[in-house]
């Protein structure tokens, strides 16, 4: 079988797993998802690289050792000699950047390995009591890590229903959209300091707030303390600074997607955020989940997007389809709440700009970019009142609040509330998801 | 003597050294100064760390494997531990964060001691030729690379002229400075990826460009090419997240200074960058200068920072003098000039904002920060009108060209131009500089 095909079989529908759990139509971790994460446990300490499958962990570095994995000897990333790429030991560190700059040849060659491993008729792992020991780990009895280390984190801004209810709220109904908007997908640079994996608290943040009855600003905590839904993609491939990605080329640069909440102080925002954009509001806290599902595995969902009109500049062209079937939903639990409420449901496939249009647009002044680079798709609204991905637009700033199943009603986020995200991609008889991306809000430093 | 004597006597001004070019008054490099980059030579291409004295470049990974250069026992740095620091190779790297990280004593230690080494009545060096020649470089034989790995780089907006020249032309001249303006130091996330270090070529971006006379956008070669004549700051102590940097404590967390060009495309900006900020206007490329000038050799250039009407919000106060008397400016040199323009004159210390208070309200949110990250200034305008620190206000966007010396006149930048920012201290028959930040426009990429 050439590599293609054997590609191709891992997203075979029909495959199951002798992981039980994995074949669960239920479970984000299915033998056709196989996503990439960073992970240590009760026995041991160290961090390493792992792969998700129903309620278990394959250990890529056990798997490594012992001979089952093998990363192919031409190693395409760079500063990795031909050599020494199928010895390097990828697998037994704290973050994905080494195993993701090997290249994309290197991931598929991984995912294709695995896929066969854990197919239900493949003994040589499944009938080896004592490696299977060792290689598999209860996903109960881990700790996800931030998978990367993120040189650099951009976030977008292209969810034509987003734009328009902030612009509505914050500028001027009439004119909601600005011009620029459907000429670019624009983005700003973030703060890759503080993104955070999923279960980190998140401190309620302190900063100045402008009070309508008060000339001056006033410091204290945030009152407008908001969630925004968004996935985002991590660079596989960087480019050199000066030499832009095509935007036909720019997927074949993405090793995968995580979902991310992009925490907000609308307060903090609103008052600091002309002339130029978003800081302190956004800056305190960002939240990906601990799972990147590779481009690869989400091949199946592969949609077109939205029309585009006006056509794009040229550079902004691709053909075919970009956007991608995911599913997407927000919970909101109270601080000792037995129940957690659904506030949102959308898709990813209504963002109106696609990755490899915000990656070509990144690049196109020759800005570089590098291995672990995360960019997030900015706040991902439908177009149903109840599929928005923030509590600005779903209380419409806090007019309309959210009544919760169980801890009465919402217009921003309280103290103690947990939010979760939560994506998957429904195939027949099986998902690809990614897992959760959570975060406890604590009250703010006094 | 205590440590703090031998720190005072560092800056003593009567000091001379026996590297005789050190001693011109007009020299940036004296005996007073000691500022650290990371440089190679023809002899050894491995990148290692060193400090500018004179016309030389002192290699501190030499003296440390010599035993002339001890660090201190107790490592303050987090993940140092005490019995490893006094050996740690910090060195003999390719930048210097890991120096930076063993915390401000150390800083100060090699400070004192390469000032006692240095100093013309000391022989230990002086007079170990073997030695000498080997710690020894002279900077027309080394080449100067990026100093730091920069995990992330933030911008101000802290000149209040330049502030209220932007504002005037982009916006409304009668109410030219925002209200938030003068309540905290307006600042945004830069592109860490594209810092570059003085003489890396600039290519000159594409991107969008929207003429007066169209309706839609075009796609080409920036037009509005300009420089942005700033300062940054180094961290040199992070704080973790959640945990804000006090306006009080700020210094204590900063290593050093560099001159930065924050290079920008002023009709890319103009279009882009409502409402999130600049993005592809900046991202480019920012270059900055090889050379870190330490915070312990500006001490005796501290001056009172412009008084502050509104008095600043409580988190934002700081008793005493935090400017610093630097004065600054920019050439202009055609391609093939033989004569470069000085095009504006001014001084670091006309800045509104304080670097104290640009960290501290960073940082309030609870946002972290890292060894090695860079902070921007912003555009250091003065007063005057030759003393704007940038094209767009020194030519009033585009309406009254500069007259060069030498090749004709200047709205913006053209292809092969090179832009220069110099900065010193004036110290009596001394001083504290910055060596040049250079960089060449290279064409646009067809």
């Amino acid at each position: 079988m050439s590599a293609a095909s054997d590609l191709q079989a891992t997203l075979d529908a029909s495959r199951k797993s002798w992981i039980e759990a994995a074949n669960d139509p239920a479970c984000d971790f299915s033998i056709q998802n196989l996503p990439f994460g960073v992970f240590s446990d009760t026995r041991h300490a160290a961090r390493r690289v792992g792969v998700a499958i129903g309620d278990s962990i394959v250990d890529l570095a056990v798997l490594q050792a012992s001979g089952l994995l093998r990363l192919p000897d031409a190693g395409a990333g760079a500063g990795v000699s031909a050599s020494t790429a199928a010895s390097a030991p990828v697998f037994a560190r704290d973050t994905l950047n080494d195993f993701i700059a090997l290249g994309r040849d290197a991931w598929r060659s991984v995912r294709i390995q695995l896929s066969q491993l854990l197919a239900r008729e493949s003994a040589t792992l499944r009938d080896d009591a004592a490696l299977r020991e060792r290689a598999l780990v209860s996903q109960a009895s881990a700790t996800l890590h931030l998978p990367l280390q993120i040189p650099g984190y951009t976030d977008f801004y292209s969810s034509k229903e987003h734009a328009t209810n902030v612009g509505s709220m914050f500028r001027d109904p009439k004119n909601a959209l600005l011009p620029n908007w459907s000429e670019m997908p624009i983005g700003y640079n973030g703060r890759a300091s503080s993104v955070v994996v999923s279960g980190t608290p998140v401190r309620r943040p302190n900063g100045q707030l402008k009070l309508p009855d008060q000339e001056r600003p006033v410091f204290g905590a945030c009152r407008k303390l908001d969630i925004e839904l968004e996935t985002g993609f991590i660079v596989g491939r960087g480019n050199a600074l000066g030499e832009p990605i095509a935007c036909a080329d720019a997927e074949a640069h993405i090793f995968g997607m995580v979902l991310l909440n992009d925490w907000s102080a609308r307060d903090i925002q609103q008052w600091e955020y002309v002339p130029l954009g978003p800081f302190n509001a956004k800056s305190f806290a960002t939240t990906i989940s601990p799972w990147i599902v590779t481009l690869d595995a989400l091949e199946p969902f592969r949609v077109a997007q939205p029309v585009q009109e006006p056509q794009p500049l040229a550079y902004l062209r691709h053909d075919g389809a970009h956007a991608f079937d995911i599913a997407l939903e927000v919970t909101l639990r109270p601080l000792r709440a037995q129940q957690a409420t659904t506030i949102a449901r959308t898709n990813f496939r209504h963002m109106y700009w696609t990755m490899a249009q915000q990656l070509a647009h990144h690049t196109v002044s020759g800005c570089n970019t590098r291995v672990g680079d995360l960019m997030g798709s900015g706040t991902i609204s439908g177009p149903a009142a109840d599929s928005y991905g923030s509590l600005l637009e779903l209380t419409w700033n806090g007019k309309n609040p959210l009544e919760l199943k169980e801890g009465g009603t919402r217009a921003f986020i309280e103290d103690g509330d947990e939010l979760t995200l939560a994506g998957w991609c429904q195939g027949e008889g099986y998902r690809v998801g990614f897992g959760a991306c959570s975060g406890e809000i604590l009250p703010a430093q006094r």
